[in-house]
């Protein structure tokens, strides 16, 4: 399994009048977890976009289960859901910073998308990458 | 059915580097449209929250078909899923100011929880205002 | 002068821990005004855009007076200062629905730039704009 | 003079129409300097808190020179100005990963307020941390 893990501190702009965080900046977190994941793979997404394809986001799901407060850190757990093919899936866990409670889960589907906007096969560029590291698990 | 409709117009903080709104704001806009139709009903969330309970988010899902453009009006579409006991479900369309095209589909579901974070049932004054309502449908 | 008022609904995005708007939401604010005063004068910012100029931020200020809340109705107040020559400044002020309180004053300065973003002269097309409806006062 | 120095990666959801840093992002980027800074005292601004002290944002100014671009590493520099009695003001400067291009530079001024909102002097504990660090330097 292609997985990666990130870090992130809960700012005040990050929090509501409930005192946690905002549902829609795990969304935000959802970005860093799989674009940290890219780069580790050693292709940063504004790479792939520089070769003229892009990634945009089809679908997002998100189960809440215990919030999270300004000033904690989290872990973002992001894995690459290899089974799909056509676009790209992501799950992520968003997790306290000692990995013991998990506050969310969650993830994200995309297409490939070319310059012109139509939906395209996945560039062979980034399957090789995804091979090549699959291969070394 | 409950329904509702308000629009919002999309600004440059809504977009992103594609060009098109970036995929968390659409989850600002659910809560604009949720929070909206509330008010529609003669009660808003502010006046739940003063009477002790909250409805906080326990899960999301969202569909993004087309892309909303910068400084685009765009209507949420909200409705409220009564097959949904204990918590609350609400459904969601983003749609063009025409209303002719889809840009999303999804729901957000919801919890009832006291001031000290437990859950709890819904509340008798919001199930009366709800109840209300469908009855006059 | 040429001035221009909007209302926005603050949401629970727009919220922190302090249980008051975030301060960066008002330079969201202060776009949202000068974005519908362009709108009144019967020029929009894109098509400012489409016509080749950008008027990208170059400075901002904002004195916080007293807070905003969630769910209140606050009304975007924004002038167009017009002594100032080669880019534009906006002034601003956050007012309370009924425009008693002043919630926060400030100011943003833009310059013109070309789609090279190359720092250019104001297009004709918009001083007409400006100069016609400073007649008309 | 005290000083800190964190860093911060710019996102998809941080970027707009434009293709860079949405304005208001540099003001999240001033929280995440001053916050660190605090850390790096050894008093968290959640501590601040949790003793009964909140330092709204009294004022903002940011001059904005060059753009930050997506993806790019941000360097968030912060310095405590100690000449500012009753509040505390601190200045910042967003630079490029390198240090070498200056990006923004802003400043913000903070009331010291307690519990019930009434503007008070500034805490002795925090008062002789700051002092503590400055006999040091």
């Amino acid at each position: 399994m292609l997985a990666y893990k990130t870090t992130c501190r809960v700012i005040y702009g990050d929090t509501d009048n409930m005192g946690v965080a905002y549902y829609a900046n795990y969304l935000r977190w959802f970005e860093m977890g799989r674009t940290e994941m890219f780069r580790s793979l050693g292709l940063t997404y504004k790479t792939i976009e520089n070769k003229g394809f892009f990634l945009p986001v089809s679908e997002v799901h998100c189960k809440f289960m215990t919030p999270v407060q300004y000033d904690d850190v989290i872990g973002i757990e992001v894995s690459l859901d290899t089974s799909v093919r056509g676009g790209m899936k992501f799950d992520y866990k968003i997790v306290s910073e000692d990995g013991k409670a998990v506050h969310a889960k969650g993830y994200t589907k995309h297409a490939f998308v070319d310059c012109n906007g139509r939906v395209t096969r996945p560039p062979k560029f980034l399957q090789e990458v995804i091979q090549n590291h699959i291969s070394k698990l």
